[in-house]
């Protein structure tokens, strides 16, 4: 486990979400891209998704973060997210990179490696897959939604060694998700898991894309503490997905009814329950 | 507030829509497209999303309403939204302009312009932001869902102001939504306040491109009658919110429940309800 | 009704889906595709999004099947369809056509005879307007949401006929989908009435578009049963709807929550309860 001091001042940041109201900036993917705005809004950001190339530059100027994720990329949505990203860079703000389904064609592990080359991306946040297809590891890329069961392989271990490894090579906070989650910034020493979440959670589309938007909001308030905006992240969807799972169980929902009651999990959690829900543990 | 009859006759256009099911065509954003369609359909119309414009006149042809929302906007689709507004006026039928975040970019804020100088628009819905910016105003735009609060500031009457400006410059019935709604045709004695809604409408998105798309409804069934139809599409909307707020209350949901019942509480309104629960107020 | 070795042959697909978890490749409009993924998740398959022509042949050969929806077309992915559709084909797998809004718009008639002409389309899912107008007749569309009532007109008779030129014509499977489900591959003698589904279904959008997504997902997994898959994904859907239907009716749900329960329906159908509820009948 982490300190309990840590652990308050990670869950603190939920607070200073719904109190600063960042906007958060998303050219995402047309699948996920209504559930990544609502997950913002859930948690007390703002959203604005805008894609043309004429005017991303000024809306990322707008923002406190921007959220690229290359779900359901083309040419034109690619050369909108270089330039938003730098624009977020060149006035400081936070970065947040997903890339779904890198490896599962040329074109996407290019765009995802384009994007780590042209911006300086503070987060990538992944399935063990996708990191693996970054770091140019032949990986087995089953889909988009893949990413519970691929981490069971190679354990937390192998999720960790990956992760620093792309933050090393990139100097991006790392964080790979799946069963256990993994947050990197390079240091082994200081690899964090967080053991929160649900198996259904993978059987809705759009968990990991909420993620990652959820994860702009949070680096959106605390661009010095990345780290801990990660796992603040991180841990606050995994305990709304054990939430969301509770009462499916108990009142018999299925896939449809979690994914609201996910939502509406986001939208009632405060600093408290994330500050007692969150598993975090250091892994070295 | 209105004469009792005055009050019939809007909600009875709730019933008129049910009865016609009118088919509205939207060339929207891609965030809440999927909420724009299930909006039409819970109130009674039928929705049909197309944005090519090889196809965009034969499909305005074929509708009873043309609904125009910038949310997503590219440069491919303003030309389509052009054409089909072109389209629906030549044949006298309603176009509805949604100015989603103009003010926020200049792109975004010269389509709307474009839109308004090219199509005769019956209808802009936008927040006060949004009118301001098309009024050529200086307006902090943040983001593209923070209708809410932005009305509070200046009140009820400076909405009115800027309704009935942007009515009187562009011919169109003109609503400003916020925490009370203003709908005005240019004539100040005539403006009218709604006062219905709910803060957790904000707390979601879509909210305003689905009041915008059941406004499209709502007009295309009483052309003769537009500033009627955009008072009803206003108090439909927001007594739903009411319906579905205070069931979350009682319900203990969260914003992914209340999203689900304000399409419940669309689809089970009749007449009677809107009749009797519609706030309608001349301002003059 | 069919034999009931025949009914739990068909219904004993859905374990296989489950079993074999296929990854589904759609390419398909953005109105819907949260929708599609959703169920397919929600079935037991896996989905993948994928439509840029630099990309689609890689991403259709790593799945079973490929889902070709015309919903929102426009000349981009029109052509990224031949190219996933061409690669799918190739590697004898199958490609589902849903025509949507064919006869609407010269565009997508067009489309969608460009499909079946360049690409070996395994199904055509489509509402008995839409068979219409691929088979070159006259057809009244209003809108690509209004399946309910068309086929009411002509009975079951009707679209069984057209269902069935169509399959000739084309060498699919044909399956038209209204008040009553009609499968067929071009001999009278076998055609398949499907008796489930409620109203309800053709009061939310995407019902249509999940169907056909669903139908990918069967058809992944039973190649050389393509027939029985499809009257297995008609049934399921049509059996979910009922269930959704039912808990509405008992539990006071309008179209949003309808819409939540048919995902929950989904995803928690087995073999028992699909065998029990389908209401097969070959039509000879």
């Amino acid at each position: 486990m982490v300190s309990h001091d840590e652990q308050l001042g990670i869950a603190m940041l939920s607070r200073t979400v719904r109190e600063q109201r960042p906007l958060v900036h998303c050219i995402t993917n047309y699948v996920t891209v209504n559930d990544c705005a609502n997950a913002l809004l859930a948690v007390g950001a703002a959203p604005v998704m805008a894609d043309d190339i004429d005017e991303v530059a000024e809306i990322a100027g707008l923002a406190q973060a921007v959220v690229l994720n290359i779900g359901t990329l083309n040419r034109r949505t690619l050369a909108s997210m270089v330039a938003a990203g730098q624009c977020a860079s060149a006035l400081g703000r936070s970065v947040v990179l997903d890339p779904v389904g890198a490896g599962a064609s040329r074109m996407r592990t290019e765009a995802a490696w384009t994007l780590l080359r042209d911006v300086r991306v503070s987060v990538v946040r992944g399935n063990l897959s996708e990191v693996k297809a970054l770091l140019g590891e032949a990986a087995v890329t089953r889909g988009v939604d893949a990413a519970e069961e691929d981490i069971r392989g190679e354990g937390v271990c192998g999720a960790a060694a990956a992760a620093n490894a792309l933050a090393r090579r990139s100097g991006a906070v790392v964080a790979v998700t799946g069963a256990t989650d993994v947050v990197a910034d390079g240091r082994a020493e200081y690899t964090l898991a967080v053991r929160n979440g649900h198996p259904l959670l993978a059987r809705m589309t759009g968990s990991g894309c909420m993620l990652t938007a959820v994860t702009g909001a949070f680096c959106a308030v605390a661009p010095e503490q990345i780290f801990r905006a990660v796992a603040a992240a991180l841990g606050a969807m995994g305990l709304a997905g054990e939430q969301a799972a509770a009462r499916a169980e108990r009142d018999g929902g299925g896939t449809g009814s979690f994914r609201v009651w996910l939502i509406d999990a986001l939208s009632r959690m405060d600093e408290a329950a994330l500050a007692g829900g969150m598993k975090l543990e250091r892994l070295a």
